[in-house]
């Protein structure tokens, strides 16, 4: 096993959830998530800055020493994300694009950093990754990718799985729902989740290729991340208005989709009518193995 | 005098730079910028994450309660920013965009935030500003801008003016040289820093046009942005490249340009051969009355 992660407990791996187990949580939970949209703590008509009773800024202060970058690849309209320990340098870069992979590694030159791991939320169908060419130009990266995506990389990563970088991790959470291999992961403090394609700002990503799912990926948000605490920012692999971040607490009030029941979540999804996506024949082959190159 | 400004004291103002000092004072910021390049602390082999010994986060921390978003226009390239005093719900916008109004008024009314100032840092060439339709839509609020930028608007700011919502508030500094009427606004602490063009992410704004003055621009950035503390994040009013944010620190040992000597500065903006802003002869226009409708 890589040693920047750190996997949970043989007793604590079961209890987590396997897609069987999930399964079977979903009644519970949807009841629990109907309970909540129903609670007047989570209504339309609560003061959404109540999120913030520990701010942005105040969240943030939680994790020292951290560096954070957002950055944007045009085309594709994808986030990629660099996280540094400041202290050692040991960083960690999420859903990075092959057309920005020079911008990416120059970054990376000028702030000193050691790039540990390059992991992949999903694996995409809209632009290929560039793990698998980071990889030939930086001697020790690792790449990981959900073991459920089907994809090859270094690591394969489980539910809750940690990806450790200096004194900072994120731990991975099993999405499942836009594919089979959805991670959302969350840092350690819970100050930050990089949802990928499972929740967007408002909304989320498509289920109707690569195994997607409207039910699974209801249950996946509302289980994996609207459990996490209001002010917990959310950044998202992708956004086509111009908007960067959110919060849990805003997306389980202003979501245009996942505010709604199970039932009208599962229509709208079924009823979305889009194109299908001008790279997948391309992408998904290649982000199977890492990009266009191999692991 | 609008309550939400707040103008240094009569004393304080008369040691402001005028026009005229600044100019005076380029002699010495230049040695002094020419001693900085040359200082060891500062040279291209020190450290770029010592500026991060009080990192991104932890200087964050220092504005507890003070929500931040940062909002992309397209089109033209753009960002937006919207701050908001958590408790009061106070906020202001930085650069709005016409073509994403209706984003950003949904996102202020979802976060039940009482906008009061839209400030413009300067009269832009490349798109029109969403401040004279905004104000039509939002009672109360107020349009500012620089003095010198000749553009209509409820306030004009002068160096070293606060502009405050609920207990944040940023100070302008003027750094003409893209236009004469240039602002940077600086958080209270210091940890943030709205540049508008005239330091951008690994660039700056080009000098060709409405005033622009390499000689201007280069002392600007060299007096009033490269002095706030190494760890102050960056935030421009464009970025082409995906990137997000930067810091004092970076810009000041890796910005392409500004790490240059004031002759050979003056030099790559005097030869950049750009073509004229597809949009300039109605942006500018119209940016001079708040946008295409009446203050």
């Amino acid at each position: 096993m890589c040693s920047v992660i750190n996997r949970v407990r043989a007793v604590q791996r079961a209890l987590a959830l396997t897609p069987r187990l999930r399964m079977n949580t979903e009644a519970s939970s949807y009841s629990a998530s109907q309970n909540r949209r129903a609670c007047p703590g989570l209504s339309a008509g609560e003061d959404p800055l109540r999120a913030f009773s520990r701010s942005y800024c105040s969240r943030m202060a939680l994790t020292k020493g951290l560096l954070f970058r957002q950055l944007f690849e045009l085309e594709s309209s994808t986030y990629t994300y660099l996280l540094a320990d400041t202290e050692t340098k040991e960083a960690i870069i999420i859903d990075p694009v092959l057309e920005t992979i020079d911008r990416d590694l120059k970054l990376i030159h000028e702030l000193g950093l050691n790039l540990k791991v390059a992991v992949n939320t999903h694996c995409h169908a809209d632009h290929i990754t560039s793990t698998g060419l980071m990889k030939k130009r930086l001697v020790g990266l690792k790449s990981a990718i959900s073991k459920f995506s089907g994809a090859s990389a270094d690591i394969y990563l489980l539910d809750g799985d940690k990806i450790t970088f200096g004194k900072h991790f994120l731990t991975a959470r099993e999405t499942p729902g836009h594919t089979d291999g959805c991670m959302t992961l969350v840092s350690g403090d819970q100050s930050m989740a990089f949802t990928g394609d499972a929740l967007l700002i408002r909304g989320c990503g498509r289920t109707d290729f690569q195994q997607g799912c409207p039910k699974k990926l209801y249950h996946s948000v509302h289980q994996k991340i609207f459990t996490l605490p209001d002010q917990c920012l959310v950044y998202p692999a992708h956004d086509y208005l111009g908007q960067t971040v959110s919060t849990v607490g805003e997306e389980r009030q202003f979501n245009r989709r996942l505010t709604k029941s199970l039932e009208e979540f599962v229509d709208i999804m079924n009823n979305l009518n889009l194109k299908k996506p001008a790279k997948i024949d391309i992408a998904v082959p290649a982000n199977l193995v890492c990009g266009i190159h191999e692991v």
